[in-house]
């Protein structure tokens, strides 16, 4: 039997600079098993998706930390890292646990404090999840990188500035109504157009922010469940990963991203469902081109026709297929290790009813997860009872 | 049924100026393809352990550059840290992987870069598996960490600094004959105790050396290895894994370390064994006390007895319990996130007959893998056909 989902939790996405890791990352804890007759004597296991937490905190070995800070302390504990797909990879690790008998309950989080450091900090630390030989050392950074793609796909596909500033503006807005999105607050096409410039044809409202905070959900076995009461009806139908060259420069086309197709096929496969069955998405949106890219990968569009999504308001709340009701990293905010478990909690809360930007009639919902410019690609598909 | 172990192989560990984590990395997963028909397309996933690259190379996301690199792109990868236990940690996530059918053949590996930095540097990034508040910040660094855990211990139960070199001494001895081990020169006891002091009462000899290298080891479902060509008949019978609290300070004992009791329980249920079952065994010897507290947690001496391994000869190469044949963290080196493979590696040898000190009739063989200072541990059982 597919592994249930017992409880969900978040902060607030935002600029925390009076907490660290371990606080963020107890404060969702506690939330999480707030709502259940769980705790934390009952965790087999705690998994913790972190992807900077030595360079911004010095501090490593997060998995036995947290799990002992979450009250958890003989736990198996682990940390993994797989850019900013580290929460998509953790929730992956903690199902294989669970499927494999060795855990009937895993707490599968995410953690980032980024914004104590200043910028220059944080853009090297980033840096880290491209290839250092040959990006880093030539003076790419992750917009130029994704900056690269998009004005390729604009080439290729006559995109226009204004198509990609429309996934801005309805993530922003989807953002409003989020009481754990780091921004409230509307968007134009015109005030995305209007902003500042980061990497042509990029703007600052083509990007996520840096934020701070923490994600939690625990995975339980199917018998574990029948014995506790749990506070939602959400179990896993499928997942899927997969990885290509770090390097954009090793990739046949920077205008595909090839693992995240093998990685939608793969949970397709294990949920035997298909993109016209999925009701509501989150797609990693660390800038607008990249949700454009993901809406092709996982099937929803054809090659060079994702920008219908937002434009035609097809992936609008009300539109035929809701991208990132949650706001999306461009509204609710990435804190990078954190942002796969977050999908996860709110893809949890759509499937329950009880999201702040709620679909109607919601029974398989996908979340989609990625590391450095492809790299690394986690989907995962949930459905109800 | 229980994974088997297709290959396994290892750099040496020693200090590599001129290569790379990656050059490590795929020197060592080229070796394990030698001997199979196994190739980077077989590999459903690559796992890797590494602590610091991300301080010491500015290089993350080690696990889609890596799994690039040895020429399985497409796999699932992730990398895992858990300080010094990495390793350990890597290899049963691919254990899992395995059992729960999402995979039919990973490629545990790890890796690590440590020389290239200057010390200073070393014994910063060492310090992030410490508790970075309540240890690094009151300026406890590892050797002493171990220092105050052998000090107490002396005090409890007597032992003198000659059992602790006693120690040294054996492994160091062991890894003469291993071409794998980063020192091949023989010791005395004399030599030890007239080294010069790092943290009192350890002196040099004491304690493990900065190492580069990488292993791995390629862990198949029972049904891939039916249709393959496998280079060992090693199979795992068991894994168990716990955690303690980070801070030293926060455990009721600095003379016990209670994850390791946990995971080696756990791991021998799993097993159906005992420790009078082991053949032979590899642990987690950063630092000599650590071998005899090991001991000890694995059920080998009863509490305060752990000396008498290295001191009356029953841990040596023709006692009655051979522990680390290899030369041990002291003298084949530790490349912290790799080691937890590594002994992986040695033991397989040990079961296919095929170890430089190999010892007679090994059915069932123990690895001790430990992050930080006993915060993350991993205990495995292999056994034979």
């Amino acid at each position: 039997m597919p592994p249930k989902i017992a409880s969900v939790a978040s902060t607030k996405y935002d600029e925390h600079p009076d907490s660290s890791s371990r606080e963020l990352f107890v404060e969702a804890a506690i939330d999480a098993f707030a709502e259940t007759d769980l705790g934390p004597s009952d965790l087999d296991a705690v998994y913790v998706g972190n992807f900077m937490g030595d360079l911004i905190e010095d501090q490593g070995h997060m998995g036995a930390l947290l799990a002992d800070h979450v009250g958890a302390r003989e736990a198996a504990s682990i940390r993994i890292e797989s850019a900013c797909a580290s929460g998509g990879a953790t929730f992956r690790q903690a199902v294989h646990a669970v499927e494999s008998g060795a855990a009937d309950a895993v707490l599968a989080g995410g953690v980032e404090q980024m914004s104590i450091a200043n910028i220059e900090h944080v853009t090297d630390a980033l840096a880290n999840a491209a290839d250092d030989v040959y990006e880093n050392e030539q003076g790419l950074t992750f917009p130029g990188i994704y900056a690269l793609m998009a004005r390729r796909y604009m080439h290729e596909f006559g995109a226009r500035k204004e198509d990609l500033a429309a996934v801005s503006v309805k993530n922003h807005n989807n953002a409003v109504e989020n009481p754990l999105a780091q921004f409230q607050k509307k968007l134009t096409v015109d005030d995305v157009l209007t902003s500042k410039p980061i990497a042509t044809p990029l703007v600052l409202y083509d990007a996520c922010p840096v934020s701070d905070g923490a994600s939690v959900v625990i995975v339980v076995s199917e018998a574990f469940a029948a014995e506790h009461s749990l506070d939602t009806s959400a179990r896993v139908l499928g997942t899927g990963q997969s990885s290509d060259a770090v390097a954009l420069q090793d990739r046949a086309t920077i205008t595909r991203t090839p693992a995240a197709e093998r990685a939608a096929e793969e949970a397709y496969d294990e949920a035997d469902t298909a993109p016209e069955d999925i009701d509501v998405v989150e797609v990693h949106d660390c800038f607008t081109i990249a949700e454009i890219l993901a809406l092709e990968a996982l099937g929803f569009y054809d090659r060079g026709e994702g920008t219908r999504g937002a434009v035609d308001g097809e992936t609008a709340l009300d539109g035929k297929l809701p991208v990132n009701t949650s706001g999306g990293l461009l509204g609710k905010g990435h804190p990078v290790g954190v942002t796969g478990i977050g999908q996860i909690v709110e893809l949890t809360k759509q499937i329950d009813g009880r999201h702040p930007n709620q679909v109607e009639g919601v029974n398989a919902a996908l979340a989609h997860n990625v590391g450095g410019s492809g790299a690394s690609t986690t989907v995962t598909i949930l459905g109800g009872e």
